[in-house]
C-alpha cells in the first residue's frame, strides 16, 4: 500500500519522516524522485505540480494537507478521484485566537502604549469600550461564527457579510454584493475569513477600502486578513495607508507566498505580519487523520463527506 | 450646591470640565486654587492631599473617581462621610479585554513575529495549542471570574487562587498559603488581579516566581500583574528575567506611580508595560455617575450601598 507525498513550497522531509512514524506499514514515496506512477493509491499533497496527479491511473484518494484547496482544483488535469480535505480540529480555535488578539491589539492601541514605553513616557491614552467599535466579519462559515462568539462576549458590536445570507446570533447580518456597502459603512474593524474562490479574487481594493468606517481611536479603519492572500490587491493596501484610508494592516496572508523579501509590506510602520500561521494545524495530528482516512478506504468504509472538496461549488 | 475636585497625579482639568459640562447647575470648584472651606459639600477626589478633606466643616459624601481607596483610606484625618466608590459598569469588560489580549500576545509569540517582520524574514515560528497552557489566576473577584470565562471559551487550561476558596465553572481552585505552591506548580502564565492589602504586599517576589512552570513556547513562565503595584518587588521581577526564571512580565501596575524614568522595567527587552490604563473608566459615564450621586443625595435619597467603602475591610 503506496502514498505518495507532492508538496511544494513547503518542506517534504518532515512529512515523509511523519507518515513513516505513523504508519509503519505504509509505502512511503517522495514525488520529487523517480517513481513507479502504478504504485501510487492515495497521495498526500499541497500545491503538487500541475499534471503530477493525472498520470497516477491507481489513484483512489487526494489528501489535501491543509484547509485551502483552490491551488489544487485550478489543475484542469486532476483526476476524479475524491479530494479529502483534512480539518484540524483545532484549527478553529487557533483562528479565534489570532483574530481575536489582534482585535484587542488594535483596539486596545497596544503599538502607541509600545512606542511610549520605548521613550520611558508614561502616556494616558484615551481608550473607549469595545462597545462603540463595530468589527465587520466577511465570511460567516465556522471560522466567522466563532471569532463573532468570542468577539462579541468581549463586548464588540458586531456585523457580519456573506455571499448567501446567514443568521449569527448577535451579529447584524448583509448578504451579497448589494448589501456589501451597508456591511462597510458600519465597519471599524474588517477582519476576513473567506475562501479563495473566483469571486473573492481581488475584493479586498482601495474601493472597498474607502467604503469602511472606521473609529476615532483607531486611527480609521483597520483591516485584519486572514482568508486567502489572493483575496486582497497588495498595492491598493499599500496605497491606502499612505493616504490613510486605513489606519492599520493586519495579514497573515499574502498574493505571493513565502511574502518576497522586496515587498513594501515587511518594513511598513501601519502593517502587521505574521507568516500564514494564524491556524497553523497541528502537524502530527493532521497526519494522523490522513492514515486514518487511508485506512478507512482500504477497510471499504466512507470519508465524512463534510471533509471530502465539492468541486463545483470549490471548496 | 458645591463640588470640590481635588485630584493629585492625574489632570484635574478634564475632570472639572467634564463636572461643568455634565452638571452646569452645580458650583465646581478646584482644590488647587484658594477656596471657601464651608463652602464643599460634596467631594470628587483622587488621591487627595492628606488632610484636604477633614478641613471642610459641610462635607456630606466623597466620591473617589477609581476603583482603588487604599490611597484614600490612608489619610488618619479622613472625615467619617460616606466614601463612594463608583464603579464604571464597563470596568470588568476592560480588564478582561487587556488580560485576554496580553496572554494570547504571549501565546502567539507576537514578539518573535514581529522580529521577524523587522528583518523581512518569512518564519516559521512552532505554535502548541492554547490547551497545553495553563494560565493561573490570583483573585478570583468579578475580575478573576470573568477572565477565566473568556480564556476557558478560547481552550486555556486554568487554575486559580484565592485567600479563600472559590468554585469557579472551569477552574481548578486552590486557596490560601498552604496550597499557593501547589497553585504556581501548575502555572505557566500567572494572572495577578489581587487588591492591595497588608497581606499581598510583597508577595510576587523571587521566591514566588522560583514556583512557577512556565511552558517551553513561552521561554518559560510568564507574569501578567494587572492588580496593584504593590504586590510586586521589581527588583525581584527583573532579577528573575535576567535569571531565566521569568520569560516575560507584562505590567500595568508599579510600586511607585507614574513609574519613574529611572526604572530599569521600561528598557527591559523581556517587560511590556501599559501606564494603569488596563481598566481605565470611561470618564463621562463616570462624571455622570458622580452628578447622579449627588443629584440623589441632595434629593434626600440613599446611595448604593455596594458602592460606599466598608472602611473595616478596607474595599
Amino acid at each position: 500500500m503506496t502514498l505518495l507525498v507532492a508538496i511544494e513550497n513547503w518542506i517534504p522531509e518532515l512529512w515523509l519522516d511523519r507518515f513513516r512514524r505513523l504508519a509503519p506499514d505504509l509505502e512511503v514515496i517522495d514525488a520529487r524522485a523517480p517513481f513507479d506512477p502504478a504504485a501510487a493509491r492515495f497521495a498526500a499533497v499541497w500545491k503538487p505540480k500541475p499534471g503530477l496527479l493525472a498520470g497516477l491511473p491507481k489513484l483512489e484518494a487526494i489528501f489535501n494537507l491543509g484547509a485551502g484547496v483552490d491551488a489544487l482544483l485550478a489543475d484542469p488535469t486532476l483526476p476524479h478521484v475524491p479530494v479529502v480535505r483534512i480539518v484540524d480540529p483545532d484549527l478553529t480555535a487557533r483562528m479565534t485566537e489570532w483574530v481575536v488578539m489582534n482585535v484587542l491589539a488594535r483596539h486596545r492601541r497596544m503599538d502607541d502604549h509600545r512606542a511610549a514605553q520605548g521613550r520611558a513616557e508614561w502616556r494616558s491614552i484615551h481608550q473607549p469600550a469595545a462597545g462603540s467599535v463595530t468589527v465587520g466579519l466577511m465570511g460567516l462559515g465556522v471560522l466567522g461564527k466563532d471569532a463573532a462568539a468570542v468577539l462579541g462576549r468581549l463586548g464588540f458590536d458586531l456585523v457580519g457579510w456573506s455571499r448567501s445570507r446567514q443568521v449569527v446570533a448577535g451579529v447584524e447580518t448583509f448578504a451579497g454584493a448589494a448589501e456589501l456597502p451597508a456591511f462597510l459603512a458600519r465597519t471599524d474593524v474588517l477582519v476576513v475569513l473567506l475562501p479563495a474562490t473566483p469571486e473573492t479574487r481581488g475584493m479586498l481594493n482601495r474601493d472597498l477600502f474607502r467604503g469602511l468606517r472606521g473609529a476615532e481611536h483607531l486611527g480609521g479603519p483597520v483591516l485584519i486578513n486572514a482568508g486567502r492572500g489572493s483575496l486582497q490587491v497588495e498595492a491598493d493596501i499599500v496605497a491606502a495607508l499612505d493616504a490613510g484610508e486605513l489606519a492599520h494592516a493586519v495579514l497573515d496572508v499574502f498574493e505571493v507566498e513565502p511574502l518576497p523579501k522586496t515587498s513594501p509590506l515587511w518594513a511598513h510602520p501601519k502593517v502587521t505580519i505574521t507568516p500564514h500561521c494564524a491556524a497553523d494545524s497541528d502537524a502530527d495530528a493532521l497526519g494522523r487523520r490522513v492514515i486514518g482516512g487511508i485506512r478507512a478506504l482500504m477497510a471499504g468504509e466512507a470519508i465524512d463527506p463534510a471533509e471530502v472538496v465539492d468541486r463545483r461549488r470549490g471548496y
